[in-house]
């Protein structure tokens, strides 16, 4: 069975509320080295046999039009997981 | 800026709704080459300056402790982000 990976992220103009809610958590918690955080999906589609090229422009396609939200949302990876 | 990517995904014997819907959704969009979904979480944590072995060991932490909750999710990547 093969997987492929979709990543997708707020756009960068957006406001992420659950980034800004973990960034204010990490000082109580001892991490202070970070100066941001966002937060997005992952998703992992899995297909019969070996990934193929139409297996990735089918993914790109439902990672544009299924797993993203264009106007808040950029996908930002779609690619075979690799072994 | 750095940017470190931490990617947490549900354990594979836990049941995932999200995925599942997506699953029932595929087919009558017109996406029949997947046969299963999972969705999980990726995260940007930025650093000032470059991404150090440092700033990786506590963003490993910060995974563990904050951003996944490991009776029910992996922590399956932290990496730095390449440009």
């Amino acid at each position: 069975m093969g997987v492929i990976i979709v990543e997708v992220m707020p756009k960068p103009e957006i406001l992420d509320p659950q980034g800004k809610a973990i960034l204010g958590a990490f000082p109580r918690l001892g991490f202070t080295d970070f100066v941001g955080v966002r937060q997005g999906k992952r998703f992992e589609l899995t297909v019969d046999g070996a990934v193929t090229e139409a297996h990735l422009e089918q993914a790109r396609k439902a990672a544009e039009e299924l797993l993203s939200n264009p106007i808040i949302e950029n996908v930002v990876s779609v690619r075979a997981l690799e072994d």
